[in-house]
């Protein structure tokens, strides 16, 4: 921990941090593609989806496109990767609940309990790129027991841009340095403390696929932790 | 109900509906102030306090002044009505703790085990004219487990204004006629309505003062009910 003390607020990555979106999207896929007798590598199909979503964002981070919600995204994004897996017509309804798969991801299983340790003591928020319904949908599947939902939506923006990170503190009232991000991933805690934030990692060893995720953060961090529930025990919840 | 069915969302009214504001206010003025040799009716103090709140939200609602969070305002209300009451020259520390009794108020005794009630059936959020800050703040206070905080923050604007209850819905992705508002306020009620929302009214009878409260709906509304537990059964819940 920094000279500066313990945090008043931590703020959450979700895709990857919190959630396996790798194995709930092949899920997903495979529970709606195969009855309709579509068979791909359903690892691959999620590695796919997951690969489009940076470069769409980007769109709106350069201001070439205006701001809309991550599942508008995710839909587009779709509708690019489906060809190269060679599934074609689906009906309105089934894309629908195809995108929405991203609502229905599973947690890592320390994150609800590493979550309600921390409430106790800290304020706690997503502050993810994806959309206020999104984070709902996954806090009511996965008992994540937010303050508040902030992050891209409140913030008109997508992280790493500083907006994001900035406006979820004024949204609580505080100080940059009294807010921690917490991340499996260095890219996005580096932004966060060139913000001025405090930052945690958390490892996920497998996001991408066994021992395909951060071990560990790349660059300094105030704290950091095997898992949620380790971190919580770090910053003594 | 209408026949539109049941909503999947319902949007909560807070000051007066879930929250009493009125003895929470005259108990942290009377706790801060006593100390410090003041000695006033602490009622009316928090009468005063409130009577200024629809003028202050007049001046951004009308365009004439730049949206700002209510602790804002609350603070320059509170700087408009001490001389009233023979209060000057208080340190600055003080004013801040003072304004922040907002953040301190507390619940009705039904509105916790309600909305509790309430979460299991619908996705459930305060659509208040308090900041977010405020909300998290009561949220820890009370145990009001919210999906998300809504309300004027996300939406820039003041209810009645459409943009608030609007906002609201499309941060769930929902159609107006699928969220509900649930207030004591029969006019909240009336614009929500006006803008598509179905409607619920819960009796406050002494939100005023004892006897000075709505004790029912003055128009049409899709439900109503004693308080937020009878208002539950009613929706199923």
């Amino acid at each position: 921990m920094t000279a500066s003390g313990k945090p008043k607020a931590l703020f959450f990555d979700v895709f990857g941090t919190l959630v396996d979106w790798r194995t709930s999207i092949a899920r997903e896929a495979e529970l709606i593609l195969k009855p309709l007798g579509h068979s791909l590598d359903w690892l691959a199909f999620a590695d796919a989806w997951r690969g489009e979503y940076q470069p769409a964002m980007d769109e709106i981070r350069t201001g070439r496109m205006a701001f809309c919600k991550l599942d508008v995204l995710h839909r587009r994004n779709l509708e690019r990767i489906l060809p190269r897996f060679d599934v074609a017509g689906l009906p309105e309804d089934t894309m629908r609940h195809l995108n929405l798969a991203w609502h229905r991801l599973d947690a890592w299983p320390d994150s609800p309990p590493g979550l309600a340790r921390l409430k106790r003591k800290f304020r706690i928020a997503p502050v993810s790129n994806g959309n206020i319904s999104l984070m709902v949908a996954l806090a009511r599947r996965n008992h994540f027991p937010w303050d508040a939902i902030l992050g891209s939506e409140i913030a008109g923006d997508f992280k790493p841009k500083p907006r994001v990170y900035l406006a979820a503190c004024e949204a609580l009232d505080l100080p940059p340095g009294e807010c921690m991000m917490v991340a499996a991933h260095s890219s996005d805690l580096a932004s966060a403390a060139s913000n001025g934030l405090m930052t945690g990692h958390i490892a996920r060893p497998n996001e991408h696929g066994p021992g395909k995720g951060e071990t560990g953060p790349k660059q300094s961090v105030d704290v950091f932790g095997d898992n949620l529930e380790d971190l919580a025990g770090k910053l003594g919840a």
